[in-house]
């Protein structure tokens, strides 16, 4: 992989995640979506697959990871840091455009609801509370990364089709039960790339972009994912 | 694979995937149904679980493509273009052979509800724009073909079982996340093949065929695919 | 395979379906379950993870038929009959063993509830029409047996996991989207056997057994899949 | 495997399972929650994506049973019993620590919200009947411990991601299907840990700990899983 494949890659993947993750927050809860309503699983069965999808189209080119969380648990685990800035801007302005891309696929059911519209860029937590929204997202990036360090242990996995399908479905599982306190962003690209977006686009109604709560969905899924690959790197040391 | 594999895997497997996909919004929108009200996320997998179930019956025989804008993109990315004629119509005709099933399997139910009965067969938009509908049609068949020209790449993956199965979860999650504006038709065929059908089936009550809506998910698809297509070429071009 | 293993994979595989598939119809209809009402989708998901979790167990001993369609469409392409009298005496007992094994693990349930319980151990059409039934469940039985044939032909899958996880969400998928009307028997040892446990057991409250009805899961899923499994027999000896 | 893998594997692998397991009980039940009412089917997938990521990641050092009926099943097969007391030690630790933390995660969801609290940790029966609850349990397991043997027979999928998500989703079969009446611990580990969890911490209008049930979550289990792992063994003797 050189730069460039991991710039492409990542560019695209985080592109294709947040098209099916945002897509999802749009298709469930703005007006005149045949999705409207349609609930909790089905919000973490979009953005599962969202990952399943980038995740695999990038896996050639930059190995997926689509989330600075990832990138950092397994820069980690190799010790090979010399990437991670490519990873990171790429993960992040892929984020951008593919929150741009669902507010096109879905104008017509913006323009038809009434907004506060942020839930479908970025994360808002239930009950505002630093500490306790740091830890949320802090243990439920600690999962994600201690997992996908294990896909590199079982014969190879993390480059395969199964693989891919492991990760998805653990997102899955994230999101239905870590979910629900600060809708688990456990990615900074995911939360800051549209949170961006949301306050450059000009919808009617879109509210404000809550930049104080920005730094929580970075920082938090930042230290659980230096945590998970910590340990995954010392656990996996031992076999 | 012959012209002769290709009709066959196309025309049985575009088939399955119809009688699948149109046989769930049967089961969930009319009355006397054991699945009525089953919601949306049943009615995305259910057409996912047909697009599995179809491709995987027409691997052998055609690479189970089952979509006119699948077979473009491909098509932009190999460079054969000599077989697309046969993928074509073999999949219109299997989608109206499919549809037909479905009005077969679901005599009872179509008796015993009012109609009109044009959303179990094609797709409407619920707000009706053209240049908005086709936007959506073509960006979520761009994720489409894009993601699945990767499964060429990722170890012959495209020729096995768990291909097959991440399609199938790829075409759920575009379901879930994009399918809210348009009902995602995202392929050509499965659009005006069960239309066709409709406009023929002497259905009580099943109201007008809105052919002039047809051409949007027609051109929609196509020219997401072809970019899908396109830009995978190019980005696969670099590993 | 020999008789004797062929018999005990599908004596076991059967009862673990049926007690999954019963088992699920029970939580979600019966009083004074958790999973009461949780709806159709839940359904075909227990369902569907019985087939896979039977076959699972049964393929390394018989290859995890579990329906006298599948036995019947696969000695239509394989031309082996002989062992077709095993097979089916142990998918009838073992679809008895599961009925009974549901039976046990709800009894509280069943005593909380009021009855009619068939709906828990047989299908029953929602529009009762003899000719319309026999052929919901023969298109059905069809599409089942035609995907199943195809395992034989993608790189033995039929005999691998992946194989079993792509049989299991064919399963679902016939369920959500060929289910509405008749609830699905696609296997005439899943109605008979639990339909005959049903007239044994003591149930206060049971209701009929309505026999008048059972031929039909019995003739409509064979006519399916011996048609299924001579149109797979016939496109794949194309290839 | 060392015992020293063993222990690591197990303790996170099943701290993991009850992170996800207690999380989405806790995601559904409690106020301010953005999974509040998601329902059954929710509940079961959390459970299940939990048992796949926990495996997940313990495979390469323990062969991830995160569960003591799983363990014994298993032993009963291999004959090796020399590192159960390890397996279960381990299992009981790691299930407190996944308990400690949805405690952490959902800190500001268990203040808003009035208890009482133990569904979140440990089982309750709805129909509270000590020979039905152990029946339910045992027959819960036995399907478990019985196609989890069969893992091994399937060409070493046992030890593959293929083989984990089998078991994952062979453990939201049992949820849909066999959870109704008990909640289906089926696993002593999974129950006991979070229990002693629920008695310790101090959660504001927890209410009791129910430890008069306690034991039926552990028998039940235990005799289900030695029952199918022997059955298990002497059929596979058989190929």
């Amino acid at each position: 992989m050189t730069p460039a494949t991991i710039f492409v890659g990542e560019f695209f993947g985080t592109a294709i995640l947040i098209l099916f993750g945002g897509g999802v927050c749009a298709a469930v809860t703005l007006n005149r979506s045949k999705a409207h309503g349609a609930g909790w699983t089905a919000i973490t069965l979009g953005w599962g697959f969202g990952v399943m999808s980038g995740a695999y189209m990038a896996l050639p080119l930059s190995g997926g990871h689509l989330n600075p969380a990832v990138t950092l648990g397994l820069a980690i685990d190799s010790g090979d840091w010399a990437t991670v800035p490519v990873y990171i801007a790429a993960q992040i302005l892929g984020a951008m455009a593919g929150a741009a891309l669902v507010w096109l696929a879905y104008l017509g059911q913006f323009g038809a609801s009434d907004g506060p519209f942020l839930g479908i860029f970025s994360t808002e937590p239930e009950v505002r509370h630093p500490v306790q929204n740091l830890l949320t997202e802090a243990i439920g990036t600690f999962a994600l990364v201690f997992v996908v360090v294990a896909t590199g242990q079982n014969d190879g996995l993390a480059m395969s089709g199964t693989g891919v399908l492991i990760v998805a479905l653990l997102v899955v599982g994230i999101g239905l039960s870590l979910g629900g306190p600060t809708g688990y962003a456990i990615n900074p690209a995911r939360d800051l790339g549209p949170r961006i977006v949301h306050q450059l686009l000009p919808l009617r109604g879109k509210g404000g972009s809550d930049w104080g709560y920005a730094w929580i969905p970075i920082v938090g899924p930042l230290v659980g994912g230096l945590a998970g690959g910590a340990l995954g790197s010392a656990v996996y040391a031992m076999v």
